[in-house]
Order: C-alpha cells, then sequence, then structure tokens
C-alpha cells in the first residue's frame, strides 16, 4: 500500500528531515526586530530553496515588510493551500535560555527527545512536518499528492501587516478548495484535534473625562464628579449575577454547537479543575450554566484587560484625577457581528455617563469568529486519518483565542481551513527554552502523509 | 485708643515690615532638598533674632530634621501659641519664574502691589503678620498682648516628620489656652475667614488576586476570574444612586452643622456653578440632598484616588491580569472614627471577593477630622475683629483638605485653634511665581493687632 511506503519513507528519513529542521532553526528570523530583517529574508530563501528540491515552484514575493513565500506544485486531486510561519519570536529574557536559542539541538528529556530552540515549535518544526511529509511523497511517488500551494508567511509574530493585502492582491495565485494550517496543537498529548471553531475578537478602549484637569480631593471630593467612579460603576455593570454579558443583544447571533461536537467534547474528559488549578484558581467564572470547556471555545466574553487613572505608584496622592480609561475586548463565537456589537457596546456606554462625564472610544480590531464546515466529507476523512497515527482519536475542538489567518483565508479566499498542530502544552512557545518534542515531529509528518492520502 | 495706636504704628512701619520680609524670602528654605539643609538653619535662626528684638526669648530646637524655632514673650491675659512654618516648596520648574524665587521685590499688577518671591504667601509673609502685630504692639504698649507662645516649624512642606514627636516631648513648653494658625486663605478676596471644621482623611489601598499569573484572555477568557471586574464591582457599589457612601455604619458619627454657621455659609453666597465651572464641570456630584458647600465642608467622602490592573499602554495585550489594584480614601467629618471604618470598609470589601480572589490592603494614614469649639466666645470677638479690617464680615468655614497641625494641637496639646489666614486664591502656593498681595500682608498685620486687643 503507497500510505506505508510513505510511512516508512518518513521513518527512515527521520534524521536528515531532522537535520534539515535544525539548519532552518540556526536561521535567527526574528520578524519584530528590524535588526535582523536579512535573516528573515535569508529563512524565505531556505524555504524557496527546499521547496524547490520537491519539485515546488517557489517564489519570495516581496512586500512592505517580510517576504511571502509562495509555491504551487502536484496535480490533480483537491486543490490545497497550506498555509505556515517562518518567522519566529524575540527571544530575550535571553539569560533565562539553557543554550544559544539559535543553536538549536536534539536534547534527551525525563519525556523523551525534544528539538530545543527559538521557532522549533512555533512555527518552524510544524511548518516542516508538511513540508517533509510531501518530500516522503514525492520520493515514493514521483509526485506530489494533490494541486499544493505553500503559503508562508514571515511577519506572524509581529502582526502579520502585508498578510491582509498580500491575500487580496493574489487571489488568483492562492486559490485554492481547503485550507491546511500547521499553526496549533494536540488537545492532550496522545490526542490531536482539528480546530474547528475559533473565537473573534472585538477591542475597545473607553475613555472617561469628568473634570477639565486634574484636582484636590480635600478641595474637590464631594462635588467633583470622578471619572474613575464612573467607569468603575461601567465595567461592573458589563455581566449579571449568572455571568453573562450585559451588553444589549450581545447573545443574539449566538449559536449552541451541535450534538455531534457536544459529545465529541465530552468525550474528552476536560478536567476544569486541574486547569484552572494550574492557575491558581478552582471554579469557572463565565456564564453559570456552561462547562469550562464551553466557556472557552463555544461562549462570548467579555473581558477588561487593562485600566488606569489617577495616582497608581508608591504612596499616596489625594488626587481626584480628570481621566480613567479601559481597555476591553470581547471574544466572540458564531455569527457574532463585531461591528455590531461594539455599537451597541459604545451606547451603552454613553448611556450611563451621568452629567459632567464625556467617553471616548478607540477601537482596537474587530474580527469575527471563524467556523469550519464540517459537513466538508474532507474533515471527517482527515479526522479518521488522525486518529490512525495517535494513541487516541482525533477530536474537532475550539479555540479560546484566535488564529486570524483562518478567518482570513475564509473572508479573502472564501475556504475554510483544518488548523491542525503537534504542539504540546509544555513546548514553551514565546518563552525561554521553545522545544518541540520529537515525537511531535515524526507523528507530525506521518499525520500529513495519512491526511493527504484520505483527502487530496 | 491703644488699638488705633497699634494699627498705625503698623501702617507707619508697612515699608520696613517689607523689607523684613523681603529679607527672610531671600532665605531659600527649602525642607525638601537636604542641598538646602544650611538654609533651612540659617532661616530658624533669623527668626530667633528677630523675635529677640521684640522681647521673645526664643532657640532653634534640634530635631533629627529641621529645627523647631520655639520662643515665649508677654506676661498675663490667655495663653495663646501661634503657629507658622518658615520653610518653603521646592522652585521647579525654574524657568516658569518671572524672576529668581529667591531674589523677591514689590510688583505692580492691574490687581495691586504684590510680594513675589517663594514663600511669599506659603508661610513666611502669613508668619510675619503675626510677628509683626506683635512687634508694634510692643513698639506702642512695651509689652506684648498676651502670654505668647511662637512655634515655627520647618519641615511642613516635607511632610512635618518631627512635628508630632516635638510636640509629645515638649508639652510643657508649648502649654497654651489656646492655638492660632497662620497657613489659610481668606474665604473671598474681601472676606476674611476662621476655619474651624477641617476634614479628617483615611487613606487605603486595595489588591484584589485573582488568577496566580496573568493569564491569556483567549486561553482563560471566561473561565478564569478577572480581578479587574471583581475590583470595578466593588469600586462601583461603594455609592449609592444618591450619591451616599454606602460603608456600612459610614454616616453613624456625621453630625449636621449648627444654624449659626449654617445660616453663615447661607450668607457666603457661595456659587457652586462657577466653583465648577472653572474645573470643566456643572452639577454637584455628591450627595444628592446636599449643597456643593456642605459636601466639601461638612460631609464625608469616599474617593477613588488611583487604579490600575492589566496593560494599560499603548495598543492593545489581551491580558487576563493576576491583579487590580485601587488607592481610595476618604474624607471624614465630625466624630467619625477612622479606624472604626478602616475595618467597617475591609470588611465590605472581603465580603465581596468572589470564590477565586483574594484581597490585601494597605493603610495610608487615619486622621480624624478636626473641628472647633466655637462657643468659646474667643471665636466669635476674633471673627468680629476680623470683620473690622475688612471690607466683609468674618465667617467660620469648612475645609475639605486637611491641615494636620490642627488636629496634632487638639490631640497632643489638647487646644483648639484658630486658623486664620490672609493668601488668595490666586497666590499661586507650591507654584512658580508665588507672590503674597501687600494688602493681605498689611491688613494681615492689622488683623492680628485687632485679634490680640479682642481675645488676650
Amino acid at each position: 500500500m503507497s500510505l506505508d511506503a510513505v510511512l516508512s519513507r518518513i521513518d527512515a528519513d527521520l534524521g536528515a528531515a531532522t537535520d534539515r529542521l535544525l539548519t532552518f532553526l540556526r536561521i535567527p528570523s526574528i520578524s519584530t526586530d528590524p535588526a535582523y530583517k536579512g535573516q528573515v529574508s535569508e529563512a524565505a530563501d531556505w524555504l524557496v530553496a527546499e521547496l524547490g528540491q520537491i519539485g515546488v515552484d517557489a517564489t519570495a514575493h516581496k512586500t512592505p515588510g517580510h517576504p511571502m513565500v509562495v509555491g504551487h506544485g502536484g496535480e490533480g486531486g483537491r486543490s490545497l493551500l497550506f498555509y505556515g510561519h517562518y518567522d519566529v519570536q524575540p527571544v530575550d529574557p535571553l539569560e533565562l535560555w539553557d543554550r544559544d536559542p539559535f543553536d538549536p539541538a536534539i536534547e534527551d528529556t525525563p519525556k523523551g527527545k525534544v528539538i530545543r530552540g527559538r521557532g522549533a515549535s512555533d512555527d518552524k518544526g510544524q511548518l516542516m512536518t508538511f513540508v517533509e511529509a510531501c518530500r516522503a511523497w514525492k520520493a515514493v511517488h514521483g509526485t506530489l499528492p494533490a494541486r499544493l500551494t505553500f503559503l508562508f508567511e514571515g511577519e506572524e509574530e509581529s502582526g502579520s501587516p502585508s498578510l491582509v493585502p498580500f491575500l487580496e492582491q493574489n487571489r488568483d495565485l492562492l486559490a485554492a478548495d481547503l485550507g491546511l494550517i500547521c499553526d496549533t496543537a494536540l488537545y492532550g498529548r496522545d490526542t490531536p484535534a482539528i480546530t474547528t471553531m475559533l473565537r473573534g475578537l472585538l477591542g475597545e478602549e473607553v475613555t472617561v473625562t469628568g473634570p477639565s484637569r486634574d484636582l484636590h480631593s480635600g478641595s474637590y471630593g464631594g462635588p467633583a464628579m470622578n471619572p474613575i467612579r464612573v467607569l468603575a460603576k461601567v465595567l461592573a455593570g458589563l455581566h449579571d449575577l449568572q455571568g453573562r454579558v450585559t451588553v444589549p443583544g450581545f447573545y443574539d447571533d449566538v449559536e449552541e454547537v451541535s450534538e455531534q461536537v457536544s459529545q465529541q467534547w465530552d468525550a474528552l474528559g476536560f478536567d476544569a479543575g486541574s486547569f484552572l488549578g494550574e492557575v491558581g484558581l478552582s471554579s469557572p467564572a463565565g456564564e453559570a450554566d456552561r462547562s469550562a470547556l464551553e466557556q472557552i471555545w463555544a461562549r462570548p466574553t467579555c473581558e477588561i484587560n487593562g485600566i488606569k487613572g489617577g495616582y497608581a505608584g508608591a504612596g499616596f496622592k489625594t488626587v481626584l484625577p480628570s481621566q480613567a480609561s479601559a481597555k476591553i475586548s470581547f471574544r466572540l463565537v458564531a455569527a457574532q457581528d463585531p461591528l455590531k456589537i461594539r455599537e451597541s457596546f459604545r451606547q451603552m456606554v454613553r448611556d450611563a455617563m451621568p452629567p459632567d462625564c464625556t467617553v471616548e472610544f478607540h477601537g482596537h480590531g474587530a474580527a469575527p469568529a471563524s467556523r469550519m464546515d464540517i459537513s466538508d466529507p474532507a474533515f471527517e476523512a482527515a479526522r479518521k486519518a488522525l486518529s490512525g497515527e495517535w494513541p487516541k482519536d482525533a477530536a474537532y475542538v475550539g479555540a479560546g483565542g484566535s488564529i486570524p489567518v483562518a478567518g482570513h483565508l475564509q473572508q479573502i479566499l472564501g475556504i475554510d481551513s483544518m488548523l491542525i498542530g503537534f504542539g504540546k502544552g509544555d513546548d514553551q512557545i514565546h518563552s525561554p527554552n521553545e522545544k518541540y518534542d520529537l515525537e511531535s515531529f515524526h507523528r507530525g509528518m506521518r499525520s500529513w502523509a495519512r491526511i493527504l492520502d484520505a483527502i487530496s
């Protein structure tokens, strides 16, 4: 059977594939720091060359920022767009690393071998699972498994400023039937996952102004309106006693998850106690009638991410401040419309202003939730393929955070994506001593081979 | 009549008195800056010499900080303790001064002649109104008007660290029947005032802790308790819809002002609209059933002086913070017990903590309100004497802020004080271009002569 041959080839080539990844990891492609601009380009060129080796015609496209690598290869079958990013996070604080972050190595640990270095898990190692799966396929079959488009971004860790314009300007170049994104984690060490629901995000900054200047609370305390007090009242009113968000119409477009997905989630045996216990908490603080897992994956929230006003330094000042402000974000689900919710929120806050207070708003992004259509048979095929590789069956899961590229592919290219990744919870991405389990790398390659075999 | 002779003497000596004040103002006695330690001592010695000239036996007492000048003079009559301070505020930003702050001069302005220089109003000029009144009295009568104790502090602008210990260790030296404090302002340009009610102050810092570390709001938003949300709820609950403070028992020891005082306040014609209008406000925000003047002078308040939590810098971070904190102060009146209110407040906040949140408190001072017993006939005598000097009658007024020395004299020496001063609202104390109206200086001296004549 041809899949078996590909899997065997992956197994046989593991050492060489690991060496290639180590070479890739040695390029310090830190996108957010202009000092590394040359190295980011070097990583893009390295990928172009690697893709060339497996018969993919690739180009590092210029953007106002870092290059966007796009390659095409393969014929027939489904048209698949694979996305990964080759830039990495900065490494500071450097003194907390046990080794040079850009001198990666295989290390033995009590949990098995790991590839240690910046970008090992996020996202160079993950990206290479797909490239290596294609290389093995090509070695066995002489062709790629499908019509493949590779899209490798170099700005994911610095806010992806060029991604949307590039997608908009290259719709034809990037046209495909389905996206594959490898930038997520396993559900559990033994349980792979396909992320099919990603919450959206609406960010708002609210500034309440009372007096025209800071006042002395002895001289004015009492008659003068205090904007911190007004802001506190607004913030305190954002949730009711059941933990529901009180913004009018907030739940209008929220939908329940399907019975199928709900049963899978139950089967995951999510342990809310240990999830919360790890961060010093014990009871879910969201909507009272929802499980912790639902609260993260399937329910919208409102969070206060920051607040400031008056004097908050050492000691005490009896100031009555002119202004107070807060940063508030809403995680959105299903069909919730960020702009509609923004307007409803703003009106609610305006209505709460007493005489002598004004309010200003500053929007910080508004992205709807992404939901993938798992009735496309490719999803169930991929889930079964994944389940074949790992000790436990794969699950469709949600993600509390946002992975913007998935939404962009939906909105600009009109395609759903499968978000499949092999990171583990202890990979320390964005932190010192980042690693990627050799198991993740190895089984990751094998997983893609199985998935490509199943859906192409 | 002998008072007339003293007043005439003051008028005749105005030029010389002004020259003496200018000499005093040339000494840069900035108490908070160790670089000026010698000059602060020089100012103390200058006062000792001045007092010697009018037959007052004075000494600059050493303290751990700057000297405390104490002098005694006069015989018979009431025993009066006069307090003023000879240290001054720093002068920065120096570039905003129109002249060297320590090269004072008489300047003509559209509103009349002013003495310009650091300390002119706060408090060297005010202090000298009393010394010069005594000098004139001595010149006319050959004696001082009463048994006088002079207490001149050199640390008022740097938190008075030595004052309480000095008072406690020198009760006999400072024993008197009544205090006179010259460190306040006129009620209006033409309306003198005796401050008889000073609000107390209780400062509290509240820190709410939720998760054991900052969390990503994508991964934890929903199930994880957000301490900013909890803190906002606490703060929003501190006032009811009528603007009353909700701390249990808060109003237990609050008293209404007397009919006599209330009528005087009405007569002042306080213009809440212009008071608030100057700082961009229009309607009193305190207790709904109280006038703005009552809210400042006679009613307790609760203010939020500062708040912080999460990310409040530029841009946006979807952080769910581990901690949030606020600084809260209570202005107290009448017999309100700061420690009782502190405990009641803390219990109220503790009771508001949800599961998974803890709260810590840090106290920042607890001083009760000061009220002077105006049934002592000396108060009414002084008020009439003051009224004789100025275009409008003198009023008993309150002060929204605190003047700690008045409380210390009550608590340690057991005496009430008359707080009488001649500063004006535009004196720019603590700011560049501080000035004292020559009228304030001149009428101030004459006012003290009248008061001493009336009460001694």
